[in-house]
């Protein structure tokens, strides 16, 4: 449960420096590391130009160095190797290797450690002094290139003496014959990425006074330097993962006949609800930028698809820093017919998300155990049949623990996840199905409950005590549906499109929406849905 | 080739109503058409009505009438059937079919056909009078019902005695027991399925005073009444293909090891291009629309990312109305690190393009054949190897066809269709790829070709003459990179995050960018990019 240590629930001004040290003293011993790493940079640009214009015959000097730009002349055919398909079975296997240097540790003047790194693998390259391929100046230019640097390797595969502590491959090292340089680092880098792939344990780790071992990288300095931040061990996994999610979500609808459709994000009127939209100047006039795609889907069921999905950015004009507010998300949308009873839209959901959460799993039980690393979390609970609970039981629940709220009371986010935790302690499950919401705090277009008019045929799926799935069963009589725009105030006119599509006949239908990043940041605990976001939206930040 | 008569090039006002008809006899002969429409409705609703409120007595009342709104309350479990399902051997049955009422033709006072739809699939259904079940008021009240109505209809499959010509299921009829109102239609709709779904033939069909026999519906009446027109076969079928396409583009890519990715729209800088970009009003300042996720996936290589692709709209504030420019349109994005050349790139594109092209003859023959029905096309055609014709060759091409056009010289729209159909003359292909494109024309941050910088490592790829996916190797070096953006007349300083990526060292790259739209446009030969779009937003088009 522990939050990092860098963690701040109050995101930073973009592009602002953090100032997370504590006092005189810390900020003193920070600028003379900062100084003596600037020092250690320049005496290798250094040692990189004089092995480069070293007067001494160089043997080596087909087996090092700049490659020219890449422009696509020259075309060899080496195929190039994956370190993470390497092991001490490929011992012997002469290689090219495009990757990384994650670290490089030179032991005197004849002989190179490096770590390449690919994504979440890292192997130990070796180079030493030999009469025929590396020479001195080779290994002394090869030392030279700070970490970061993308180099091109080739070498021959070998099972380590002693299996490699240090990288994620450890029953496998290459002997490297040559080194060029691809792409170099211009400046010097914000933070290590080191420093910024550390674990949960080595973050907390303290010398004998007390002052912590290794430097934590904060949230607003990674997400200032997010292309840097990304390429840590733990971002490569968050994005593996959160790719799952979107291609687990697509292939379990379209195996249950649903159709994937794309609507307008340009919208000519503001229309969905009273909260805040965007306002787009649109040549002479004006457009609003859609806050979901609720009335397009709608219309797509008006239109007969029957069964519609949509995976798209969704906006939001809302002022507010939290940990799970983006002014931009990807929603994860679908919307279907009924035939019956909004049951079936909700079993179909519940399946959908099971579905996700063991396929996720199942398929990147590697990522996830990198993330938990940086991230404890409990693995997340769901049980075999889903818990369904209704509102009235939810608010029993509170109450019975102390907490007083109206019977038709929305609950705030505390409360949410304080039923969270008293769902979890009960039932045992992360996981669960508020069922029939007050139809008073639910948009207009919601169906009121058949038998008690108060509540809803509405519905919030909640994981670890947060809504990541609004849905319900939809009004889909247009005498009814203008009914109820009149009782949320809202004029018909000024949807009329949308109404209009409802005098045309539409089939009962329900759905509902869910927020791609929330689940990712929910599964995997990240606490903050900025970590679940190549690059964020808050209404402080608009880059990178 | 031959473009459908109600098909216009330059798109109309939102919401301002078409005025096709020629001359006045013509629109005289319409108001009474309209009135007799008119009319006809006014009888149905009052037949209805007499009917429930007959004195007579109905020993059917339970077997019709409308449903009270389904709010979720009774479950009977039977299961729906499909329309698509049925044939000779459904014989026997007793279905549950929810559907729409196509069109409606009463027999005396004792017998209705009724054809019901379901998507693209139609069949019979026949309710006659008999002692038990089905009266005369039954009879009276189905058949005041209007097309478009929803229903649910109870009743027993039969082989009919004499093949239904006039449905898609020809070899299987429904005798029904009852039949219930589930939606139905208010006010009068704007035109009738029937006449917006007919075959091409038929729209060119006259009578024997050379006047047309059929109705047709012009484009803008059709996007005005979108969801209306979205009901039609044709369209269901367009968007069974779009949502193919995009599948085809996703399992390729997922099996290539593709990362998919959501990069944010909203922008802190109007950078790309100088082409036009919506601006945003974003709390106290400014956001952009990003006109692509060209910076962002290039960002995401620059992470590490390796190969990722994009599904989302784009956004392109130009104020241009023609056949084929939309202001959003939904981009296939994608973007991969290369080892040795852009050829790495350009082969998987051209697999990825293949791919789709024989996914959809073989997974959507159906839908292509309802289409071809109204926008009848020579089928597409490809090659088993690619055409990869090179710049100079397409201009030598142009010059042999008497066109003057420079070395360096853009083609305008209209050389490039003219090449498309050179080219489909010598190569007999639909399809093919234009390949070393003068530097000058391309953005930026393309790569100039390593032995001839005068031409680029960049592409299009073409269908039916016209683009549908550009593309390049990108410069991947921060120096090479600012350089290259001075030239272009663009403030570095303006493009810093972008720029700061490629400083913490980049792999070189390339990728593309597909236009959904234009694929399914083209491939289908729809003629206007607004017939592939679910809700299209140009210049003069908000809404629906």
């Amino acid at each position: 449960m522990s939050e990092q240590p860098e963690t701040q629930q109050q995101p930073p001004l973009a592009g602002v420096a953090p100032g997370p040290s504590k006092n005189e003293l810390k900020k003193a011993a920070k600028k003379a590391e900062k100084e003596k790493l600037a020092a250690e940079k320049a005496a290798k640009a250094k040692a990189r130009e004089e092995a480069q214009a070293s007067s001494e015959p160089d043997y080596a000097v087909q087996n090092y160095g700049k490659l020219p730009l890449n422009q696509s002349q020259d075309v060899s055919g080496n195929p190039r190797a994956s370190i993470a398909s390497l092991s001490e079975s490929s011992a012997g296997q002469h290689l090219f290797i495009r990757a990384r240097i994650h670290t490089s540790r030179a032991q005197g003047n004849k002989m190179l450690f490096l770590a390449l790194r690919q994504r979440l693998s890292t192997i130990q390259a070796v180079l030493v002094v030999n009469p025929n391929t590396v020479s001195k100046q080779m290994v002394k230019w090869a030392a030279s290139l700070p970490a970061e640097s993308i180099v091109l390797v080739e070498g021959t595969a070998q099972q380590p003496a002693v299996p490699v502590e240090s990288t994620t491959i450890s029953n496998c090292e290459i002997i490297l014959q040559k080194i060029h340089l691809i792409s170099g680092i211009e400046g010097r880098l914000p933070f290590t990425l080191e420093d910024a792939a550390r674990t949960a344990e080595e973050y907390e780790e303290r010398d004998a006074e007390g002052n912590k071992v290794y430097n934590s990288v904060g949230l607003e300095t990674r997400l200032n330097n997010r292309v840097l931040d990304l390429r840590t061990p733990i971002s490569q996994a968050v994005f593996s993962v959160q790719s799952g999610v979107t291609s687990l979500f697509r292939s379990y609808l379209e195996s249950q006949g649903f159709l994937e459709i794309h609507t307008p994000k340009l919208q000519g009127a503001a229309t969905e609800s009273g909260a805040s939209v965007f306002k787009v100047s649109y040549f002479k006039g004006t457009a609003f930028l859609a806050q979901s795609p609720q009335l397009a889907k709608q219309m797509a069921i008006a239109a007969d698809f029957e069964r519609v999905f949509e995976i798209g950015p969704v906006f939001r004009a809302e002022n507010s820093l939290t940990h799970r507010h983006l002014t931009e998300f990807t929603g994860l949308d679908l919307e279907m017919t009924i035939e019956e009873s909004y049951e079936e839209v909700v079993g179909l959901l519940d399946s959908l998300f099971l579905h996700i959460f063991s396929g996720l799993n199942e398929k990147f039980a590697k990522e996830i155990a990198v993330i938990g690393k940086q991230f404890p979390a409990e693995p997340f609970l769901w049980l075999e049949k889903t818990l369904r609970l209704k509102w009235g039981d939810a608010i029993a629940l509170l109450r019975e623990s102390g907490i007083e709220i109206g019977d038709f009371e929305d609950l705030s986010t505390e409360q949410e996840r304080t039923l969270g935790a008293l769902v979890r302690e009960k039932y045992k499950t992360d996981y669960y199905i508020l069922d029939k919401f007050p139809l008073a705090i639910r948009p207009f277009y919601t169906m009121p409950d058949g038998a008690d008019s108060r509540y809803s045929n509405s519905y919030d799926f909640m994981m670890r005590g947060e809504e990541i799935l609004s849905g319900a069963q939809r009004v889909h009589d247009a005498v009814f549906l203008e009914q109820r725009m009149r009782e949320h105030g809202i004029d018909p006119a000024s949807m009329k499109g949308y109404l209009d599509a409802f005098k045309m006949g539409v089939a009962p239908h329900g759905g509902g929406g869910i927020g791609l990043e929330r689940v990712v940041m929910l599964f995997l605990k990240l606490n903050n849905i900025r970590r679940a976001t190549m690059f964020p939206r808050d209404p402080k930040r608009l880059e990178p």
